[in-house]
């Protein structure tokens, strides 16, 4: 469920984007799961206005043709009005072979520590834009080994924090291994923070991080044919706690992100 | 979807029994095309405040002692602050032997008409917490032929005449048989309405309305065993129009109901 003022702001997004984002943070939770995407319902709450009709179609256009792209359909939903602010809130279906949905609490000890596409990017225009990583998960499922996953939306290095607790094991990160979008270094410059605490602790990545066997992380990064870049960034390990490891040495790193208001 | 001010006033309602009517209003849709329940989703969005995490679990443990009820899971959601009213949206999900859902346009000339339980008590308790007719549904997909069927959400009035319109029919009601609730009775007592307007065009009856040939309906009507009440109100007629019959004659019926504001 995606609100107006909390998770976007009208004179930001068009109401076509607003309908594509709302989709695809489901989508991106699916493909986290290692699910493949069937159907999805769409229920808005609408702020009461002229355009009304006009903002109903265009979200559900924006919707829609990001449902096409990855075989979706939409099956259902609920259209209301209102005097507050807009609401769009989407359930998206998938499935998956019963019992092997990926979960975040899998990662074993000395499982590879990996993350597809870039990270950092998202105070440009990634928010909105970004393609669910549906295509690499289901790649995934078939040809490779997943301890677990989750998506990236609060910043790796809570996100990660997150994954190792939930799975009883440590994380150290391999500082200099973390992709870094062309966006963060961008911001970087006008702000105060480095890329990589941009890559860090910046949200809605809407990335996978996965925990791999080292074997089938080995070939997953030799794979030419692979739909996403995917990078290794660490292991995990028994000694509890999330650790960066930099020039400089290894430290530990307090886990940041990004926590919505 | 419902949304505090335009669904729900939470002065008059608990949070349990918000919780309980998201989830109800979804299973009255599925009941009315015939459907076996098996699966829900909440998203909240709470308003922020010192009991919101109280406000989550209340809202929470009345859907799920529905959901209980009738078997149904409650697979996922999503919860959400801001600082606006509360909304909660709820996806429910059943299932239909392939190709044979109900429709609201599948009446035929000649069908009854029938409808569960008693219309008009919606000013009163019933819109939060009346039982959704899923047990209705499942006895009559198993044992009767149904041609169309809806829940009853606008008022009697408007709703058979969208099931009339959808079907290409005229609908004919014998006035005297509509059922109508003690609490229609009541509430007439301080209004200037009648029972029967009451019945015809008050909202939130959510009561199954029903197009079934002649024979079914009259083996229905017969069923000690059936699980609700069930009265023929009328037939569908090649006739276009919603006609009422009462002492004084047969007139036109204007159709006229509960539109949410």
């Amino acid at each position: 469920l995606i609100a107006e003022g909390t998770h976007f702001e009208t004179n930001e997004l068009s109401f076509r984007q607003i309908g594509r984002k709302a989709l695809a943070v489901n989508l991106s939770d699916l493909a986290a799961m290692g699910a493949t995407p069937t159907a999805a319902t769409f229920s808005l709450l609408l702020t009461r206005g002229p355009n009304t009709p006009q903002q109903a179609v265009e979200i559900t256009e924006g919707g829609a043709e990001l449902a096409q792209q990855f075989n979706v359909d939409i099956v259902g939903g609920d259209t209301n009005v209102w005097n507050g602010p807009l609401v769009v809130s989407v359930t998206a279906l998938g499935t998956v072979p019963i019992g092997s949905a990926w979960l975040r609490s899998g990662a074993r000890p000395g499982d590879s520590i990996i993350v597809t596409g870039e990270l950092g990017g998202s105070r440009g225009q990634h928010h909105y834009g970004f393609t669910p990583r549906i295509e690499a998960a289901i790649a995934l499922r078939r040809d490779y080994t997943v301890h677990a996953a989750m998506d990236i939306s609060d910043g790796l290095g809570l996100d990660l924090f997150r994954m190792a607790h939930a799975s009883g094991v440590g994380a150290d990160l391999d500082a200099a291994q973390i992709p870094i979008s062309r966006a963060a270094h961008a911001v970087s410059q006008r702000d105060q923070h480095s890329p990589i605490e941009h890559a860090l602790q910046d949200g809605e990545d809407f990335e996978l991080l996965l925990a791999m066997p080292a074997e089938s992380a080995d070939r997953l990064l030799h794979d030419a044919n692979f739909p996403v870049r995917c990078t290794r960034i660490g292991r995990f390990s028994e000694e509890l706690g999330l650790w960066k490891t930099t020039p400089e040495g290894r430290v530990a790193l307090i886990p940041q992100g990004y926590l919505h208001r």
